[in-house]
């Protein structure tokens, strides 16, 4: 099982009555407002459920009482299943997973810089995602403009199975990619049936805030719960421009949001795995770019966790994000203050935990590197400061005396290979050792580490079998879709 | 009054009876193995207040009632005058100041390379604090190499008179400095009983550790504490090396150094002002370097500033540290490692706060506006989600309707500038009109914002009368130490 336990108690940045508020807020968009689903078969669920909805609008409004009810039925915890058991992950409770970058249109390295994403650009990401043991889930993922668009998604996670034992993400951006998607996993675990109850993808189901879902995700969202797969529920609220500019509304809009597709998922399937998500940031009022790495980011990530926990759902929220073009101190800083909140927020589940710059916009390798170390140094904190008599080493103290020093002490070779975190990139060297090597920044460092790691991917074995099915079902897939599109 | 007001809730990363065993710890040490002060009027004072001394060792044995008695007369917070009541920090309760870098033998920048320190530096450094808002407290310091040892202290405050509004850090290392420190100050303000329960000047006191403190620092201290100035007492615990390598070990045997120093304060002028310092953090086994922005820090300045809630004294821990050479990736990431446990902690005062780079070795103009920026995103921070019916917005949200945008709103005018921060140095525009300027990372950035400001800078106005006795007093102690010196 891969993962961190996350040992600090979350922190409530809503006092309790703030708290409610928002809820009560939630509730009263969800009943009075409504959120629009422009997909009939959503409407129809809904319809069944004996909500009212407004079909010119193709608006649903919830009563409370019936999203008190469906949410309740979404798990608190489950396990996302591998291949083996020892790349499954928990998602819940004390647990913290964090995934790679998803979904940037451009990959950058320092020798190649910034390029359209290809089909190589995004098996290296694989590959060095599979190598760093702190990407604890899914595949990075980047678009591949050398593949055509129609069958792009079943090359990525044909290769992603190929390269990869850790879990996939998978597709749920229309009903034909997450029946693919979801066709193609039933293909490597042995059946539909047999990941009906262990789910084995996810899926990111974003709204089109303020309070519309289009057909393409309602359909995804369908499709995954009706498989038994995870739908991570994820407004992309940028406060100011999809919600209002002020925290407390964006709150309480992405919650009636998330709720409503929670409802959607567990009316499909009782029991559905679903993540409450949050993306909420604001809006850069100066060049019009949702701003990320800011104390607004911060905030709505506490809140968000917050809100999610007190409906007992598994929460997505954050990642390591910044704005910056580079892996500068501004990447480092912006990334930091995504990334404690997370800590402090309880938050289960972190797409984007490595890899991300400018915005969302590229797959950075040197990112990757050096956001994995941030993460590496996690388990050492949450180790936090366990006190008995051998760690308060009264005799050691005592023996050592004042004004000696304790290196040569066999309780310090006892113990400092767990007592302290040792980086890989950051460097303590002196001054001068440091300066005669060139002078490198953490940047440049990182240049060179990524391909180290790089130089020691294996590749995993797959079942032949598997393989060729796979490649069956794909090639079926591709006459099929090219003849639609005659 | 400067500062920040810090609204988070302290976490304690110590269970209650974890921080019990840490207090038993630390009663054992001082009762059983005792303190040396290698200070004879140091030894006189414990000796008169009924400690066993051993002479021949200069050990000093505590009575925990005695500890206890005496460090309940320390104030659990106070006030640092300025000239300016504007200018006045308050140390202790949810107040939060950040003072800049003090004490780096070099200085860098940009342009001009690393380089041994000097008064222009110096002065420069003073300037550019003088103009970062976010520098509540103190001036930066670095050795000015190009002036006699033996009067450098007078120069550097001098210069710091002249140049800041703000408020001094003075120099306690030797009964000497401490003197002419506070006879300067006095001079400022208009005699020494006008600040003997007016504290104008802070004081590092650190220990050499494993417990002991050498006749400067002592002296330093009795000075301080009988002249009313505050004493920050810092052991520098360096696990593995100044203490045992387990952090419960190294907190206690802190505890128990900085204890020792507390009580002799309090014995000096029962009401002393103090802070319980920390500079805990470990040692990096392969290259002998102190290591900062680690997870060990991280859970150091945690558990400090615990012991000193314990205590009810106002803690001084942690800085803005790194240990990088360069204001890279890694100096941003270890800048936050430090920063956020010292929110979470409810330190009180930060030392370091910005300008500190190559673990403290080198003073940088360009990590002072980088760090200026990560402090600036605080205030908005700790304004957390304030929830009522102007946040939650509910008429805009009905206003805008599903699918609309919130950007020409008139609640989004009205609230943009105090919702979100706008940040001075981290950009968030389109990558090509980034790359179009010359690709410039937040290091090449903060090169030329600190010259910027730098040309803001204005010097505040000193009475000629003051700068006269000043001057007077400086040329008089000049020729008496060169005296003493033949």
């Amino acid at each position: 099982m891969r993962g961190f336990k996350n040992t600090l108690k979350p922190v409530n940045i809503l006092p309790a009555e703030a708290e409610e508020l928002v809820h009560r807020a939630t509730m009263k968009i969800l009943r009075e407002h409504g959120v629009v689903f422009e997909d009939e078969r959503a409407l129809d669920l809904f319809r069944k459920a004996g909500l009212r909805v407004d079909d010119a609008e193709q608006r649903v409004f919830f009563a409370p009482e019936f999203v008190e009810q469906q949410i309740k039925k979404a798990p608190d915890r489950f396990t996302i299943h591998a291949r083996h058991p020892g790349n499954d992950v928990l998602i819940g409770g004390d647990s913290l997973v964090f995934a790679p970058v998803s979904g940037p249109p451009f990959v950058v390295d320092r020798e190649g810089g910034r390029r359209d994403g290809t089909l190589k650009d995004q098996n290296d990401l694989v590959r060095l995602s599979e190598v760093l043991d702190v990407m604890h889930h899914g595949c990075p993922e980047v678009a591949c403009k050398d593949l055509p668009v129609e069958t792009r998604h079943h090359d990525i996670l044909y290769h992603q199975i190929r390269l990869s034992a850790k879990r996939m993400i998978g597709d749920a951006w229309s009903a034909l990619r997450a029946r693919d998607h979801i066709d193609m996993m039933a293909i490597v675990f042995g059946g539909r049936e047999r990941i009906l109850d262990r789910p084995v993808l996810t899926g990111i189901i974003n709204s089109n805030s303020p309070l519309r879902y289009d057909s393409n995700m309602a359909e995804g969202l369908i499709e995954y719960a009706a498989a038994g797969q995870v739908n991570i529920i994820t407004p992309f609220i940028m406060a100011g421009a999809t919600s209002p500019v002020t925290l407390a509304a964006a709150v309480a809009q992405q919650n009636a949001e998330c709720l409503s597709a929670i409802v959607l998922a567990e009316t499909v399937r009782p029991g559905a795995p679903v993540m409450y998500g949050s993306f909420l940031t604001g809006l850069e009022m100066r060049t019009g770019a949702p701003a990320f790495g800011r104390p607004e980011a911060a905030l709505g990530i506490l809140s968000s966790a917050q809100m999610a926990r007190r409906y007992r759902l598994p929460c997505r929220a954050g990642g390591v994000l910044t704005n910056s073009k580079l892996p500068d101190a501004q990447a480092g800083v912006e990334k930091m203050m995504m990334l404690w909140p997370i800590l402090l927020g309880g938050v289960h589940y972190v797409l984007h935990g490595a890899g991300w710059l400018d915005g969302g916009l590229t797959a950075s390798f040197e990112a990757m590197v050096l956001d994995a170390e941030m993460l590496e140094m996690l388990p050492r904190f949450f180790a936090g400061v366990p006190v008995d008599d051998e760690s308060l080493a009264l005799d050691v103290i005592a023996h050592v005396g004042a004004g000696g020093h304790f290196l040569g002490e066999e309780h310090t070779r006892r113990h400092f290979k767990t007592e302290f975190y040792f980086p890989n990139l950051a460097d303590t060297e002196a001054f001068e050792a440091w300066a005669k090597k060139g002078s490198k920044d953490s940047f440049a460092r990182a240049g060179e580490r990524w391909k180290k790691l790089l130089a020691t991917y294996q590749e995993p074995v797959l079942d032949p079998a598997i393989d060729e099915a796979l490649r069956d079902f794909l090639a079926r897939r591709k006459r099929e879709i090219e003849a639609t599109a005659d």
